[in-house]
């Protein structure tokens, strides 16, 4: 039997929780909500205890835990450094050095999207390449990048931020406190709110009917949907996101020349209608480089990239900061 | 004595050959006119001519040569691919095949700016440093990276297009077939161009009388002195393309977090002018990083960065395509 490794994904509303093999394989999982205004402590005492329950469902122990964290952590010391999703911020919370003696294992902390970028090399699309760029383009637009088989990572894991490069010069305020990064042109809820626009305009009717009307349910995939059905002006929006999208992963293709580009998150549920655009922008704006020789494609783990991206990381035992 | 290595920096219009020794010490040094019209043969033929009066001058026998490239080559075979800016594009010429005999030791091609930036890794500013962007700011706007120690490729070295990243979406046509490259706003010609303008129309009077009128000497370095001299539409224009090059700075720093970036060519020479908006603008536009903590800084080798480059490759035995 393979080696099994614990993962946890933290989000600031819910955690994923899982055991997973050193083949891939998912022996158990559990999703909790994180309930993060009790405090760090009461956060990973849940954490330790519904691993705890994992390990007794699966008879396994793991050899070791990978956690992704929605912020910036100090790799080396597992301590984090800043998670503005959580209650308090988790401003120099050792969980390494809670969660080890709780779970009985070593502990390793990486950035959420990070540990995403390193599960879709490992166990997804990008196994067997070398040099790959991943967009996470969610609530937020997030990134990572893999360069001759080795995650990208600059202090705190910080590089690979693809998200926050220019797209518009003079574009809307970012919040991170730039101006027109793709994340303000491209994320979930930057595309959605075009859709709310258009349907409360009365210019999206068939997303009007797919949605009943309630801005709450416009989403990314609905807006295809809706386009599918013929709502022109949708499309349009669509179009026009994934061309944006097309500039950022035409930019970091020219910089690192990746073999493989995997685009992740809910946007990139929309599907071909958003992965024709992108790859029809991205060689005309490289026309220097014979990108066809480089994929563009949906990411294969989904939302659970960073699930197996937790094993990846215990498998490797931890980053080390470069 | 260091072991000695030629170095051949071939350019449209002129060919710089030098032997370096591998302390970066300058042996003998001249540069021919390319003449690229009578063919490659002849081109090579007057390269290898001279490397030999460089070699008797110095009484040295150079170990290997390396040679940078104005475009594509086949790394592996030593072949050139396409060198636009040569009379007949030199498509398919085998230039270590005839090198080699012709000087009796081993060749090793490379682009151009990858092998600026290699000169400036190796023997510049970047000596010491693991992880570097190099901006070529001249005719053209090239680039190159450094990561983790190692230069980055790609088939034919084509990675380190930072030039042709998209600044603005819809701008300017650009050379390489995209709209709004960073080299449409950044270039020595691009800025020249709306000095020439300003002088045109008058309102550059200290730039008219610095070049006397004529556009021909109208330069980045000679609008930096107008700007000093009073020319406040100079200034303006300056800044300007300054806030371009710093959000070309800012997105790679967000995507690979060098731990410096290196601004060369012509524009460069700007001088401070121009480095404290490129910082500034870099500033704002990553403040999700401590960017204080990456160095933005001019090269140090200047216009010679390709040829201590080419002297660096050959140290190298020549570069191994990733």
């Amino acid at each position: 039997m393979s080696d099994v490794y614990a993962s946890v994904d933290l989000g600031g509303t819910k955690t994923a929780c899982a055991l997973i093999t050193s083949a891939g394989d998912l022996l158990a999982e559990k999703t909790i909500a994180t309930d993060s205004h009790d405090g760090p402590e009461a956060v990973l005492g849940r954490i330790a205890h519904t691993l705890d329950e994992l390990c007794a469902a699966a008879h396994a122990r793991p050899e070791a835990l990978g956690m992704g964290v929605p912020g910036l952590a100090d790799i080396a010391g597992g301590v984090t450094r800043f998670l503005p999703n959580l209650a308090t911020g988790w401003r120099g919370v050792p969980v390494r050095a809670i969660l080890e003696s709780a779970a009985g294992c070593p502990v390793y902390l990486l950035n959420d999207v990070r540990t995403a970028t390193l599960g879709e090399m490992t166990f997804g699309r990008g196994r067997g390449v070398r040099t790959m760029a991943f967009f996470a383009l969610g609530t937020g637009v997030g990134g990572g990048l893999v360069i001759d088989g080795r995650l990208r990572l600059g202090p705190s894991g910080m590089a690979g931020e693809l998200g926050h490069q220019t797209i518009i010069p003079d574009g809307d305020r970012c919040g991170c406190g730039n101006r027109g990064c793709l994340e303000t042109v491209a994320s979930g809820p930057a595309i959605a709110a075009q859709g709310i626009w258009l349907m409360q305009c009365g210019r999206a009717p068939k997303l009007f009917e797919l949605t009943e009307g309630d801005p709450r349910r416009v989403t990314p995939r609905e807006m295809a949907r809706a386009a599918d059905c013929g709502d022109e002006a949708v499309a349009d929006v669509i179009r026009s996101a994934a061309g944006y999208i097309g500039i950022g992963v035409a930019n970091i293709i020219g910089a690192i020349y990746p073999e493989l580009v995997v685009l992740g998150g809910g946007v990139a549920e929309i599907g071909e209608r958003l992965f024709d655009v992108v790859r029809e922008t991205v060689r005309w704006r490289i026309a220097i480089f014979p990108v066809d020789e480089i994929r563009i494609e949906p990411s294969m783990l989904g939302e659970r990239a960073g699930l197996w991206g937790g094993a990846a990381l215990a498998m490797k035992r931890g980053m080390r900061e470069r």
